[in-house]
């Protein structure tokens, strides 16, 4: 028996929504580069050069504020959108309720749209904290869910 | 043909390893939490507000050695747990031996474990070193038995 | 009806690349082992301690030029393979075309080689920034085939 079919509706909302909130961790790359090279902040040697200006040289820099505010945010996401997917895709596959079941994606992919506007703009606290707690809550509903259907 | 079914016992096993594991890499956002706010020690200045009692202002510190210990641990999470999940369903998907299955997921899980306590308590290397490398060890092996049943 | 089985050859040629992507990834912790191992540089008290020769204490360093340059190549694979191996599995699921899947697995995986190859040589720019942004469009570009099946 199929645990999964290409008809299944919980895996066609889960594409969806996993795919929106990878994207959204991807797009901290592009937030990156502009502060980068609008401040021209480089870690490498090798990315200073191609922006000297005669007479005026770059040299690496690691504490730029705006610079590691995104980068800050970036990581966040890795901690926790990663986890959100693999859980996510475990649960889909112990084929869970789908009124239950998009109500988790849709939280989660909310609060973590919420929390990257509150890192950026920045909102004031506890904003972006509640917006990463209700992440982290979300993600641990889904993997008890899974707990049950495990077996070790 | 169905490659995986909800009663495959590779599968049933594999969601309970991966589960483990990611929610003890999640655990180290509230370790990292729980040094932050017992040792007001913030990366933003946002974060400083809330904290800040009449007559002392925050600012934020970017190099506290409890809370950088915590995220070195939680970064090599990153670095390993991910790797194992992703190879460890590709490796369920492959279907194989359900003993040689649970042999690889029940190392890795303990090997994280004690690696975290490792670097966390902190014990003695080479106690850390030796678990991080069981676990690279198993990730590899499980790796190449997804390679022979692949194809380029 | 099972969406991939044991025999689809696009879930096979994934299963390879994914693994490819995923060792490479892995590969950088022991550059960064051979790099901390070689120039005696590491960030816990624990890890210096046993390296300490007669006469000599080491302490522990956060800024080594050589470790920091592996260290950021191998978070930006974090930060692009992960991505990269979750929604190539999610597009795997969505049944494409195996000449089209394959061109996006194969495109990916050159390239971040060569973005490993030009970080760590270093070869100079634009090569690496090139190499990162071919690998984003592969992504991204598979993304959007996801969503075309997905359901929100």
């Amino acid at each position: 028996m199929a645990i999964v079919s290409s008809t299944d509706p919980v895996l066609s909302s889960f594409l969806f929504y996993a795919t929106v909130v990878i994207l959204k961790m991807m797009f901290m790359s592009f937030a990156t580069a502009f502060y980068r090279l609008t401040k021209k902040v480089f870690s490498n040697p090798e990315d200073c050069k191609g922006f000297e200006r005669s007479g005026k040289r770059l040299t690496p820099v690691m504490n730029d504020a705006d610079v590691e505010r995104v980068r800050r945010c970036h990581l966040n996401d890795l901690e926790n959108i990663v986890p959100f997917v693999l859980i996510g895709l475990l649960y889909t596959l112990t084929g869970p309720d789908l009124y239950l079941a998009k109500l988790h994606f849709r939280i989660f992919t909310g609060a973590r749209i919420l929390h990257t506007l509150a890192y950026l703009i920045p909102i004031r606290q506890p904003v972006r904290g509640v917006a990463f707690f209700v992440g982290v809550l979300t993600t641990i509903s889904m993997a008890v869910a899974v707990l049950k259907n495990a077996n070790f």
